[in-house]
């Protein structure tokens, strides 16, 4: 457990209504307290209390803003420290002149995440948890929103406990059997170990099920919009964008210099490519050249390639169906508005199965229809449940891919007879991998990376 | 006073580590309660407390936020109704999820500013503090943040009150004077409004010597850099940014779309106009042509002119002093690294009497005299004391000149003997037009407008 005080500003950079300064640890409200002037001092207030006051600068000798304080003590508090937070009127300037004075008396400027961090390492949240306050911040959708929720009231966490703790038995059945062998006969342990092992399995390849939708609710699907020059590209994308609520992400402050665009189409969100290319030129190929543009076919997780129902396929289309071979694509064959000259079995001979849709995007036809291939790409896996624990981050997934391998492996060990301390380094690696996601097993090193993505303030 | 409830998102818009949801009125808590998940409803919680629970949606039956929720009840609140704000998660979506259920559950969006105009209709502030808030959120230095906060904590009303009872005293006096003229000889009644109408002048005009500097503070000055190609202007804008502290605004969701860049020379802010055009191409006049620069010199309170002391003064260089004659400027000679040229006499007789400073920027000398000249351009008046009322609002300023002339009116009627009632409508206005300042006499389509400025939220 860490000692000092932090602060840091936990509102957006911007003008607005509200700017806080958060300030958590021992020294939280005494630090405060010196530059507090109210009815009375914040040291003499209940917790969970909020008051009026000014902060006075004892340099210029005068107050400085005019602000709401709340006190809350520990242990009911973010950080199960005393948490004080400073309501000022939303000013960059006042903002962080309050700050600057906070830190002259002695708080230390927060890192990003430190405040979760603290709250992961005084033990209120696990490191899922943790990770969920993050996903919950950045989410795109109501979907990856709910998913985020779920991790964050610990429905994952509460899996995986379960899990570690049938591994723990396993690990004390075994040493029990090594250490008194005359109590157990080892053809029951190992049956018993098999049966725990697979239902271990299971229930990691059941949370594996939801990965791949729960990854496209918090990350988008990666979408690029390919075709010929004037296909309609463009058209395309302003349809998507209108149609449904464009979410446009752009944040001052971040290293990100790319502004991504997602659109939620029937709850699911595709995060465009490359979006400013085909708006500028209406020609993503051209523009970026051939060497680009293979990069971001191959960054895509689904292609929606743009075919002209008025002119028969062409080289060019043909190379674009070379270039997407065994992707994940949807053919759309615009311009039904137009006499077809377009050979539909040929097209779906290149298509390999994957859906064909014609759209008149000109009036707006089929729109409907394409909307619906993209949302049955992600409901295809047939479940879509609300108690479902979805598993969304890359990290978590690795983790229980790694987990699936060891049980594996603990069993594959046992059913080969070798002897059961060789099955129980694996069984205690599955545990220890699971501890990762929740973060009993995992290193310091990995810890600060993670909250190092976090905000600033949060 | 207005009823029904109204809600904003309190916070800049952006990824942040807090973001509030603010609802003020009468159905306030009742309409929180109806979204609030906690231990217990916040109906039954007292005032100025801080609570912990989930935001549930009932149309898809789960919780869709984790939140702290402080309830403050009337009248103890910022705007005197009961206030309830509800702390989440900092993300864009899920504030907005949380806007919208307290919307569907029949509070009102809040206008820009109503928050703050109910403060005012409800009595908490007068127009001025009012106008002080928005001021300290967009303030730019830490002496611009004193103004406002001098402003909000009413030392602008207070003076303005003081001389509004002084005028009502005198109209009381005067309407005593024509209805029982026997009781006061005219002669004494004229002499005491004489010399009340000077004091109340003197005080306006003493008000009206903080206005230049107040606006200053307030707005910044609008500084041009100008210059023939290749004589540092892009050096100077840089050192200038480099040395002080930048103030960039951008800020996402408004309608400006230009980047206004300020730096806080010796606290004083210098708002630099088109930096943009400097930075890229080096060269102002060539970018954006003469016309738009001749605007740029137009708008521009201050002209940094720099010249090459490499080179003798040129015809264009002539031709810049032509465009700022009679403007406030200081001229620059840079490049004193390189071997002088340029003629000192003939620059000095072009300068007119304005400061002509030495400067290598290349080698960084000088420039702390350039800055010392800027400054001095701020406080030639020679006040700057802590206690002063400043006036920095373009409005007050325009209305204390008008009363002055009023004032000054009244004071004329007298002398020339005119009839006492004829002075008494120029008291009456006097007292009027200062009761603008504060609100007291002000129409509700100006209140309108005002308000309309503030921010989202406030």
């Amino acid at each position: 457990m860490e000692h000092d005080t932090i602060a840091a500003i936990s509102t957006p950079i911007g003008e607005g209504a509200i700017a806080i300064v958060r300030l958590s640890g021992e020294q939280a409200i005494a630090i405060a307290d010196s530059v507090y002037r109210g009815r009375k001092p914040l040291a003499e207030v209940g917790s969970h209390t909020i008051h009026y006051g000014k902060i006075y600068d004892e340099e210029v000798e005068r107050d400085v803003e005019e602000v709401m304080v709340s006190v809350m003590r520990t242990p009911k508090t973010f950080t199960r420290e005393d948490v004080v937070e400073i309501n000022c009127h939303g000013g960059l300037m006042s903002v962080n002149r309050v700050l600057e004075l906070i830190l002259s008396k002695g708080a230390r400027l927060a890192e990003p995440g430190e405040f979760t961090k603290r709250a992961f390492l005084n033990g209120r949240i696990d490191l899922s948890q943790a990770e969920a306050v993050m996903d919950m911040i950045r989410a795109k959708t109501d979907k990856a929103m709910n998913v985020a929720m779920g991790q964050m009231e610990g429905r994952l966490s509460q899996l995986v406990q379960k899990l570690r703790q049938m591994l723990l038995e396993m690990i004390a059945h075994v040493e029990v059997n090594i250490d008194y062998p005359e109590y157990d006969a080892e053809e029951v342990t190992h049956q018993l170990l098999i049966k725990q092992s697979e239902t271990i399995k299971d229930e990691i390849e059941k949370l594996l099920i939801t990965s791949k939708q729960g990854k496209i609710l918090r990350e988008g699907i990666a979408t690029a919009i390919i075709g010929r020059p004037n296909v309609g590209k463009s058209s395309l994308l302003n349809s998507l964008v209108h149609e449904n609520k464009a979410i446009v992400t752009d944040i001052p402050g971040t290293t990100r210099d790319i502004i991504e665009e997602y659109v939620n189409v029937r709850g699911v969100p595709l995060q465009l490519v490359d979006t400013a290319g085909i708006r500028e030129t209406e020609d993503i190929v051209e523009r970026i050249g051939v060497e680009r543009s293979r990069k971001v076919l191959k960054e895509a997780d689904l292609i929606l390639f743009l075919l002209n129902n008025n002119e028969p396929l062409s080289v060019e289309d043909k190379g674009l169906f070379d270039a997407i071979k065994g992707m994940n694509a949807i053919i759309i064959i615009n311009k039904t508005d137009l006499e077809s000259h377009i050979d539909l079995d040929e097209v779906n001979t290149y298509a390999e199965g994957r859906p064909v849709i014609t759209t008149s995007l000109l009036k707006e036809e089929g729109i409907d229809q394409l909307e619906e291939a993209i949302a049955s790409l992600f409901y295809e896996t047939g479940i879509e449940a609300n108690d479902l624990t979805y598993v969304s981050n890359v990290r978590h997934i690795s983790l229980l891919k790694q987990a699936k391998q060891a049980i594996g492996d603990a069993m594959l060990s046992i059913e080969e007879g070798l002897p059961i301390d060789m099955a129980q380094i694996d069984i205690r690696r599955t545990w220890e991998i699971l501890g990762e996601i929740v973060g009993d097993t995992v290193s310091d090193s990995l810890i600060d990376q993670l909250f190092s993505q976090f905000c600033l303030g949060k």
